[in-house]
């Protein structure tokens, strides 16, 4: 690798990790390797991170970057004397809100992620209770209670974007596996019926279907194309026979899937 | 509220939330409201955009603020002529960037959150499944694959930071809820002995513990105080015998729980 990309947060270091990524991935052409160094909030640790950026510097062919949200100025101004290129968050931005804004910043450590108040983080924690309990078609007794049912032939991505939904904002996601069994009865089972508003669909590929449930179970009837074919064309008829709002899960991830959603259900965010 | 803050992106805009929010928690005193607007990928949507904004400059006392990631830059010139202060991801970071890195950006759309490849896809939903299935104790047979094995009390953060863990770094999170029984047979149980090292304990104060379990079972023996203190004093003991890493969650996030774990077994972070 020709470079060393430093990620240099006092807390979780999950706000700078997902700016980097995305930054970098403008940059296609420069090959790095990514170091995460979370919970830097001492003096102490700025210095030895200070060392090991000078290490790369002096190793790589290429000068190191170096990602920083650091919130305490004496530890921003310590890091700043490595031998990378440092873009400090927190330098870049709040001259720019402050200006904007009218208001002094308070550069205070660790508010992004910390605990606001127990009925949010029990919000959060019955979500997740929620859909994990809802997963699969588990349990159709507390439907109503759902922000949405995703429905989707097996390996479509239901439960993945369903944590997704709970664990990131507080949405109560169930899911229902569309099998061969609601092909033969030939349509929702009558349980769903109520909830039609709630219902979105995921559909995908049957030739990315047939990879993923190859790697599942090879050779199987399970995974075999013309099985994935049929299931999916049965899939997507019915959601445009009941009108069902869905998307198509081939080439997106499983973020944009639950953004998605979000957005269709007009959701509100509530973000953690 | 005195402000209203719009988030701008032409895909899931979840960097861009990530960034804001962080920034925004530096300004406790500017009270906000705040508008997600995923997925602003045509001109017709831009110029959209722009109207809502403008109406909130219009209605607001104070001035709105426009986080964007858009990248195509004819879009993010469209947003520009808004009458809010814009704050411009690419604007901002780009430009140090190129002059840092000596290479030219690329500035291609729905880079950061798409789907690379389909192995790298499998071992996240892999991942997820094996965590699912290891949940509170539930299958204690293919353990010797987890990378890590929670234990904790009821209602200690053990499963949402499992979930976290698989979802967002793809890391093979099993947990086991230290009980009564375990209390009774006084120790560690006998299946988990050999997987020592990947053994990672929670713990939470008794009263912190004692208000969720409220929250669940009001006025049970479970959510008594002295049963709290009973169980927890017990689980720190056991911790310290054992000589098990821990770490107290009382005020933390899930996500800075994740992230300490991560960060003491030294598992590499494939964020996704």
């Amino acid at each position: 690798m020709a470079r060393t990309v430093f990620l240099v947060s006092d807390r979780t270091g999950i706000t700078i990790e997902t700016l980097a990524h995305t930054l970098l991935t403008q940059f296609g052409a420069v090959h790095h390797k990514t170091i995460s160094l979370p919970f830097i909030d001492t003096e102490k640790k700025v210095v030895a991170v200070v060392r090991r950026i000078n290490e790369a510097a002096d190793r790589d062919p290429e000068s190191p970057v170096v990602f920083s949200s650091i919130v305490e100025p004496e530890l921003r101004d310590a890091l700043r004397v490595c031998k990378g290129l440092v873009l400090d968050m927190f330098d870049i931005y709040l001259p720019l809100m402050e200006k904007g804004l009218a208001v002094r910043s308070e550069q205070a450590v660790g508010r992004a992620h910390a605990i606001d108040d127990i009925s949010r983080y029990e919000s959060r924690v019955d979500a997740i209770n929620f859909t994990l309990s809802h997963d699969d078609g588990a349990d159709t007794r507390r439907l109503q209670a759902a922000d949405v049912i995703l429905l989707g032939v097996s390996r479509s991505g239901k439960t993945p974007t369903c944590l997704y939904l709970a664990l990131h904002y507080g949405v109560r996601a169930a899911n229902y596996p569309l099998t061969e069994d609601d092909m033969d009865r030939g349509g929702l089972p009558d349980f769903l019926v109520p909830y039609r508003k709630q219902l979105f669909g995921l559909t995908i590929t049957p030739e990315r279907l047939q990879r993923i449930r190859t790697e599942r179970r090879p050779d199987s009837r399970y995974a075999s194309l013309a099985q994935c074919q049929k299931e999916v064309r049965w899939a997507e008829t019915l959601f445009r026979q009941k009108k069902i709002p869905s998307i198509d899960t081939t080439t997106i991830s499983i973020e944009e899937i639950a953004v998605s959603i979000l957005h269709k259900f007009g959701l509100s965010r509530e973000s953690y």
